[in-house]
C-alpha cells in the first residue's frame, strides 16, 4: 500500500500515520521529497480497507498495490484454466456454445429445443427451472419438474446441462440434476450462495452483476475458489448504463480484460446483453471475435409463446445461421467450435 | 399498452399485431392517422413483457401505460403508510433516526454505542451480525452472538433493533431478535428472501440496489407486500455512477420521486451513500431537507478500530453534532425528530 | 403523442388536458377504458417538449410516438447512404480503415506513418492538428503547420485525410486541407459547430459523446443534415460507465442499433474506446464482426515518444497484424476491406 | 508518481522502467520488498500521461500522486475564493440566489420575472439569449435582442445578469451585456471557449458536464484560471446515470467534495438537475442544506407558455415559497440569503 501525504502535511501527522500503519501490522518505508512525503506500507492483508488510512489527517491519497483477489489471478496461475465437463473441454482453444430456452416450459418444448441445438452443434443445454423475475406476478418456473425434464432432454441428445440456482436451499436439489450451476447476475454477490457452491464438486457459471466492476466480479469468483471449487466460468451479460436502446450494454472489452487479469474462462451472453433478438447474432459474432471462450444463447421453438424472454430468444433458423457465422468467425481467429467427445456421450 | 406502428406498416402487419394482442387477451382500440396507426390494448396483466409485441414486424414502439406494481403504489393507497415499531411511529411527520456501528464487534462496543445514540435521540440501533463482504477474507460478523448482544443493548437503552438478514435460511433466527429486518442493497432482488420476509410479521427495511431503477426497487417492495407484509421502509443508499470521488452517488431526488409514486416511507443512508465520514453530515442534512422520513447512520465509539466501514463511521461527537443539525433542518421544514413513546420503553 | 391519464383523473382534468393539446395545435383522439383514459394527440412537431403535458394535473405518463429526428432516419431513407470521398466508397459493403497518429508531431512522423498504413491497406490518414486536451498544460497540437504536413503526406501516399475541427472559427482553415471533418466526442453537441459544418461541402465524421444516448447522437447528425450536408459518418468511441478497467466502455451494440434506426454509415474507434493498446486488436475484430462500416485506429511509429495517447497507439507490426485479422473477419461475414480506386490516387 | 511492478517482474524490466522514467525527466526512488518492487518518480509534470509507463513490460499499476490541477486547488489557496459581482458577494457565508426564465422570450416576460424575483430576494437574473437545443427544430433564442432586454430588466430592478455563451465568436457580444458568463454543461470541455473566457475580466459560471468527473470539472476551471481569470463559480446540475425517473441525477455530494478539493464557490441547479417542477423545491432545500454557496432556479410568469423548459420552471408563487424555505434552511446551518448592497444598485 502506498500512502501519499498532502503537500503541507506536518511531521506530527506523518508520524501518526506511520504509527497507525505499524499498529495494523505493516512495515513502513518513508520517502520524503521536496514537496511531499510518500510512505510505502509492506505486508498488507488482501482485505485491508484503505479508507482506514485515507481518513487520517494529512493524508492525500492511498493506493492498494496488490489485487484484492488471489486464487483467481494470473499471478497465482499463469496458464489458462482448462477443464472438462460432460465431455466438453472448457477454457481451451474451442469456443463452447450453450443454447436453450429461458425457462423450461414443457416436455415437448425442451426436447424439441435440445434436439435442434444438439444437431446444430451446441454442446450444453440451458433452461431455467427456478426463475428470478422482477415481477412477483410473472411465471416463476416449473421447479423440480423442470429440472427433471431438462436432465432427460440432455441425456437423450448428448448435451451437458446448465441451470440457475437462486438460493442456498436449492443447491442440493439442483445439484442432483445439473452439470453446471449457473449464478445469475442478481446473485453475483449473494455470498452465502457463493460459499455453498464453493463446497460442491460441480463447475459454477458466474454471471457478472449489472453494476459489478470487473474487480468485484473476480472477488465473487474468489469466494467460490477460496471455498474449494476451482472450476468457474465467468460470463459477461451486459452492464447497466444510461443507454436504453438496448436492455443492457454488453461490455465486450471485459473479455480481453478478464483474460489478462485471470486464468478463468470467460463467456458472453448476447441474449441478455442486448434483450432484442435482432442484436443477438451481430453481438454473438463480436463476442467470439473479441476472444470469448464460449457463448450462451436463448433459443425457443416458438418465441412468441415463450413464458419469459421470448423477445430475445432466437428462432430455430436464426440459431442455425448463428452457428454458421460463429464457426466462420472462430476460424478467422484460429479457433473452432467445441464438439462433445464421442466417448462421453451417454445414450 | 399502446402500440405504435411504423409509418410504413402494411395493413397485413397491423392485422397480425391485432391478432397477437387478442391472443394475449387484450381488447384492442385502433386509431389510424394520416401517417401512422396507433393501437390501444386494454386489459394488460401487470407482468406482461411488452417486448412480446415490440419484436413483431411493423411495430415501431410499445408503451406500457400502467405501472407494473400495484400494492405499493399511490394509486392503491392515497395516504402515506404510517405504522409503529418498537414504540416509534414511522412514516409520520417525525424524522426517525437509526444509528449504530456497521458490525457488532463486542459487548462493550455495542453497549457504549447504544447508550450514546439513545441519549442523543436516536430511536433505533443498527448493527450487523451477518455481514455481506466483497472479500471472502474480510470479517463476516459475529453471527447469533452478535444478535444477542444487540438485543440486550436495545433493551437496556430503550431502542428498537434493526439488523440485516442475508439469506432465507437466516430469517427465523434473525426474527427471534430483531424488530426490523434489513435487506441490503446486494439482496434487493433476492426474490426467495423477499418472499420469505413477506410471510413474516415484522417490518422490512429495503435498501435500493446499486443499479436498481426506482421502478425495480418498488417492484422488490411489491414482492414483499404481495406475500402479505405491508410494513416496508424503503432506503436510498446511493447508486453506482461513473463518479468515483464518493463511494456511490446518493440519489436524493429519489426521495421526492418515491413519495410521489408510493405510499411507503423512505429513508436515506448517507454513510453508505458517500463512504466518507466528512460527507455524512452535509448529506444527512440534505436528505432531511429533501423530505426523507428517516436516516440510518453509522456511528462507532472508535472508528479507527472498527472491523468494517470505520472510514464512514462517525465519532460520537460528530453524531451529537449531526443530531443537533438534523433537528434544526427538520424544524425548518415543519417536522421534528421522532422520540420513543415512553410507554413502550422496556426497561 | 400518447397521453395516459391517472386512474383517478377527473373529467375536469381530462378536459383541461384536451384543451391544452388543442392550444398546442394537436388533434385529439380520446379512448376511455374502465379504469383509465388515454388520449392520442396527432400532429406533433418534432421538437415538442412532452413535459409540457406531463406536468398537468391528472396526467400519469406521456409518450412521444415519433422519432425527434427526420432526415437521418430509415423512415426518411430506406436504403443505406453510400458516398465516395477521396476515391473511397463509404457505407457500402467494404469495411473502410482509417489509421494514423493521435497528433501530427513532425514531418518524419506523419510521413512514416502514412507510408506504412497505406502499404497495409488503410485508405484514410487520421491525425490531429488542433487537440482538445483535458489539461491546459498538455500539448495542444501543431495548428496549421500540422494540417499542411498531413495534406502532403496524404497526397504522397494516396490517402484521404481526416482531422478534427474544434470550433466554428477553424472550419474555413481546416476545410482548406482535409477531406473529412472530424467532430470529437466533447463537441457532439456543439450546435454552432454542427450547423456550420452542415453548410460545408465536405463529409463530417461525428463521434458519439461520452454520455450521449443513441437518440441524442442521431439528433446531432440531424443538425448537420438539416443544415444541408447529407454526408455524415457516425463513429462509436465508447461511453462513460462505472467500469474503470478500460478508459471507456465501447458500446458495440450501438452499431446494429444505429443501422436499424438510420441510413448513415457507422464506424468504431477501438483506440479511444478502450484506451489500452492490447485491447485494440480484439475490439477492432469485434467491431467488424458486429457489422461496423469502418474503423479508425491510432498508430504511431514510436508510441513511447508520442506526445498524446501513446499508450493506446499501435506499433507498426501490431497494425499489420490488425489489418490481417480484420480482413479475415470481414471475409467471414461476406465483406472486404475497402481499397482506394486507382483512378483517384493523386500522385 | 508511483510505479508498482508486477510480482514476477525481472530485473531487466525494472531497469527499463527506471530508464524510461529518467528519460521523461523524473528522479527515481526504488524500494524492493520480498515480493514486489515499487518505484517512486519525483518531479512529474501535471499533464504527464501515466499510461506511458503503464504499458511497459512488467508494470502492474501506476498512480499519479499529485492532482492534475493546480490553481483551482485548496493546496494553492487555502481560504475560500470570495469576490463581488454586481454588488453581491459570492463565496462568502451568504447563499446567493439566481433566478429567471430558461429563455428570454419578450420584454413583458423578462421584466415581469425580474420584478418578481428581485422582490422575493434573488440578486441575479438568469435567461438565455442563445440556446443550445438538442433539436435543430427547437427555439434557439432571441440573440442580441434578448441580451438587450435582459440588461434593461436587470438595470431596472437592481439585479446582476448571467447568461450563456455558446461559442468563442459570441464572447465579445455577450460580454457587452452580461455580468457573468455562463458555460453550459455541453460546453464544459469546449477548450477554445474556456481559454477565451480566461482572457476576459468577467466571472465565469461553469456548469458540470453530464458525464464529467469532479476532477475533469476542476480541470476545465483550471483552463480558465490558467488563462488569467480567477473568478469562477462552479455549478452542479445533475449527471447522467441509468435512472430515468428524473432528467438527470443531481449529485449533491459533489458540493462538499468540491469544497474540500477547491477554493472556488459551488452552486446547484435543481431545475436542470431534476427536470420536473415538483422536485425543484425539495432539491433546492437539500442543496442549501448540503452547503451550496448559491442556487440557480428557473422561474417563468407562465410556465405553460414557455418556449423552452417550461415543465421545470417554477410558478411565481412556488418561487416565493422556495425563497421562504431556503431562508429557513440557510438559517438552520448558520447562513443567510445574500442581498444586494444598496450602494451598488444602479437605477
Amino acid at each position: 500500500m502506498i500512502v501519499v501525504m498532502e503537500p503541507g502535511a506536518t511531521e506530527a501527522q506523518i508520524e501518526q500515520v506511520i504509527a497507525r500503519l505499524h499498529a495494523f501490522g505493516f512495515d513502513v518505508h518513508r520517502s520524503s521529497g521536496v514537496n511531499q512525503t510518500v510512505l510505502g506500507a509492506i505486508g498488507v492483508q488482501p482485505d485491508f480497507d484503505v479508507r482506514q488510512i485515507k481518513v487520517l489527517d494529512g493524508v492525500a491519497e492511498v493506493y492498494r498495490v496488490t489485487t484484492p483477489y488471489k486464487f483467481v489471478s494470473r499471478a497465482w496461475r499463469r496458464e489458462k484454466s482448462v477443464f472438462e465437463v460432460a465431455g466438453v473441454r472448457i477454457g481451451g482453444p474451442e469456443v463452447v456454445v450453450i443454447a436453450g430456452p429461458c425457462s423450461v416450459e414443457s416436455e415437448e418444448q425442451i426436447f424439441r429445443t435440445a434436439a435442434f441445438v444438439a444437431e446444430q452443434g451446441a454442446t450444453f443445454l440451458r433452461g431455467g427451472a427456478f426463475k428470478p423475475r422482477t415481477s412477483p406476478y410473472a411465471f416463476q418456473g416449473l421447479g423440480e419438474a423442470g429440472l427433471r425434464l431438462m436432465r432427460q432432454a440432455c441425456d437423450a441428445y448428448g448435451l451437458g446441462m446448465i441451470t440457475e440456482v437462486l438460493d442456498v436451499s436449492q443447491v442440493e436439489l439442483v445439484g442432483r440434476y445439473t452439470d453446471i450451476f449457473q449464478v445469475g447476475a442478481r446473485n453475483m454477490q449473494n455470498f452465502p450462495l457463493l460459499r455453498e457452491l464453493g463446497r460442491t464438486e460441480k463447475p459454477v457459471f458466474l454471471k457478472r452483476g449489472l453494476a459489478a466492476t470487473i474487480e468485484e466480479w473476480l472477488m465473487a469468483a474468489e469466494y467460490i475458489m477460496a471455498s474449494g471449487n476451482p472450476r468457474i466460468i465467468l460470463c459477461e451479460r451486459g452492464i447497466r448504463t444510461f443507454e436504453t436502446a438496448t436492455r443492457n450494454t454488453l461490455d465486450l472489452s471485459a473479455i480481453p480484460t478478464v483474460q489478462k487479469l485471470s486464468h478463468l474462462p470467460v463467456f458472453a451472453d448476447p441474449s441478455h446483453g442486448t434483450g432484442l433478438r435482432d442484436r443477438v447474432i451481430p453481438m454473438a459474432r463480436a463476442a467470439v471475435a473479441a476472444g470469448a471462450d464460449g457463448l450462451i444463447i436463448e433459443v425457443h421453438p416458438n418465441p412468441e409463446e415463450a413464458r419469459s424472454d421470448g423477445p430475445q430468444s432466437l428462432y430455430f433458423e436464426q440459431f442455425a445461421e448463428l452457428m454458421h457465422q460463429v464457426r466462420l468467425i472462430a476460424q478467422a481467429i484460429g479457433r473452432t467450435v467445441a464438439e462433445r467427445s464421442p466417448s462421453s456421450v451417454r445414450m
